[in-house]
């Protein structure tokens, strides 16, 4: 059923008056063993919260995997609802839809706010690293437990798509597409801008070393670490045509004394109240310590490391892979996602690439989904 | 006389293994009278901190203005030896060259950190707003006083080049030159950088509303915003060549635990061991409520504002205008300096403008001393 509504709790921002889908059920699945981590360290058990929409037929052979990025949730339907538009990439006439919460979240799967049941205590900053390739292997649990034995398609953005890509190479012969939007390994800037993003958590005293009440969390930390990221997901050119050098629209003046009545300060720019906003909403939704462990899940992935050759690394997908890159986007550029398709189809896999021009930036795979729909027809 | 040293204490940085330049004189300048400032509030006799190199000459023709960046000094042989190199843009032997630390900064011109001669107090987060006019002004005083009434040359990179654009906008019969790298007025983009730079210090429970003591400065934010700061003047090309994603130089490993054994955190890229150390360097030498302070002077600056047009914002220039742009720089496009250029030129106002290619980014001009003199030739 399609539902028109403004909300976006609890998801990355599709765009305002979209239409929501409501998934055909929303629950969770608890490994039945330990989940052994690349790390050496074992997840007790973990949860696994999902949603799926639409339903698997009789031969089980309309399955789509969808990932979500940093801070989405596994309500697909509520964050990239056009990609289920008439003629466009999903169907709910013809597919069966999952998205599978991350583990290290704060929207249902196990994460640093969950109990380990282990020790009883919550996991907090103890909370171990979890891979993109670990967090596979566990999705793949629970496609097992669903009978779900091919993916006609397996696709998702930046971290999203970090996941969709690591499923062709870690699970050959499930995935038969898999679609990549705006991603490559972190590239120095991306790894320096988590960096930046990490330290402003850490830097509040209200994260007291990730210890921290659920009811007194680091909020300034974590709402700069969000301004930080909203910088890296949106392009100069969005920004300038949005707010140019304009003072904040309530009024505030960049060129007179500021509250206080000093000079230090001053009232701000458009862009800087823009970036509050974004700061403040976020730390209503959002956990500090599930921002810091999807961080690290995402700095450390590299399909490439520890191999000698894109051929060694690549050479076992079988699936059909598509990369798309973002004109505007420079967290992951364009060209780099080109280049990275490239490596990839030197070791001999089938994998094209199409360019979304938009100005919108790296979040032009949420901000602008009818164009990407488009771009994918 | 000219002496080769490592030192690069309280400037910005040269590279490594440059000449300093020893300056002929270095002192002080107390304007005899109250400041009246752009925002209507005054500067009770502010003190300029300046720096002489070579000799005025009889006729008092062969003045240069070289205006500094953001966290300079008036020590310009220190920041800038290549560009007094043989055959550079200055010459000890024809120029007689000045450099005048901008008011707000903690290099020996009134600052937050200076006592307000009105209270006998320290201004601390009273500091007033003093624009890139203000500074202007100021600096006219002192050059009256030295008996300049032209100079052949004003010059600076980035906010320094602000400073010599508005020389030549408010004393258009003193200029006879001016040189503009790697500026414009900030875009929104640079808006947002700042106001993330603000914040960091803000955040930090130390800078206690810009009231902290000298000996408990809000060290973590002031070494956050210079890491955010660092992102905006280097180049993504730059750091996949320097850091790439290796692990960080001194051992440390990005995929094991932590120091503390959890796995929020993680060992550190080499980029992020980069950032953190150049944090730390900057915390040595600056003052946190001064780069608050020349932060403001540097968003408020547009000479656009207030006129209907660029004729009559630049039309009164008389000097010749050169500007550079460089490839890598995102903080000021070199697209963004190209078409300020232009918009400049079409008042009627003879400005060239120059591309300097390099993957350095906005830093380029302080990098790539050598390259830019070439550019300059």
């Amino acid at each position: 059923m399609i539902v028109m509504t403004e909300s976006r709790t609890g998801t990355e921002s599709a765009p305002a008056g979209s239409r929501v889908l409501e998934p055909t059920y929303e629950g969770d699945f608890v490994l039945d063993r330990h989940l052994l981590l690349e790390s050496g360290r074992t997840l007790a058990s973990p949860t696994l919260h999902y949603a799926v929409y639409g339903r698997l037929n009789a031969a089980r052979d309309n399955a789509v995997l969808v990932c979500h990025a940093l801070t989405g949730s596994a309500l697909v339907g509520s964050w990239w609802p056009e990609v289920f538009g008439p003629g466009a990439v999903l169907s709910l006439d013809h597919d069966f839809v999952i998205c599978i919460n991350m583990l290290g979240s704060c929207y249902g799967s196990t994460g640093p706010g969950s109990v380990n049941p282990e020790t009883g205590q919550v996991y907090g900053p103890d909370f171990p690293l979890v891979s993109i390739r670990d967090n596979v292997r566990a999705q793949a649990q629970l496609l097992d437990s669903l009978g779900i034995r091919r993916l006609r398609l397996v696709l998702g953005g930046s971290i999203g798509g970090m996941q969709a890509l690591e499923w062709a190479i870690h699970d050959p012969a499930r995935v038969e597409r898999a679609l990549i939007i705006a991603v490559t390994p972190l590239s120095a800037m991306g790894l320096a801008l988590n960096h930046l993003q990490r330290q402003a958590i850490q830097n509040d005293p209200d994260w007291a070393g990730g210890h921290y009440p659920p009811q007194r969390p680091p909020r300034q930390g974590l709402g700069l670490a969000r301004q930080i990221g909203m910088l890296s997901y949106k392009s100069a050119a969005l920004f300038d045509e949005r707010f140019a050098r304009n003072p904040n629209r309530n009024g505030e003046d960049p060129w007179g004394l500021d509250e206080q009545g000093g000079g230090l300060i001053g009232g701000r720019f458009d862009i800087a109240g823009y970036l509050d906003h974004q700061g403040e909403r976020f730390i209503d939704r959002f956990d500090a310590n599930t921002y810091l462990a999807i961080l690290r899940t995402m700095d450390t992935w590299d399909p490439l490391n520890g191999h000698a050759s894109p051929q060694e690394a690549f050479g076992s997908i079988r699936a059909r892979l598509s990369f798309v890159g973002i004109s505007s986007d420079w967290l992951f550029p364009a060209e780099a996602v080109r280049d990275f398709a490239a490596a990839i189809r030197s070791a001999g896999v089938q994998a094209d690439y199409r360019l979304m021009t938009s100005s919108h930036g790296h979040d032009a795979f949420l901000a602008e989904q009818v164009e990407l729909v488009r771009l994918l027809q």
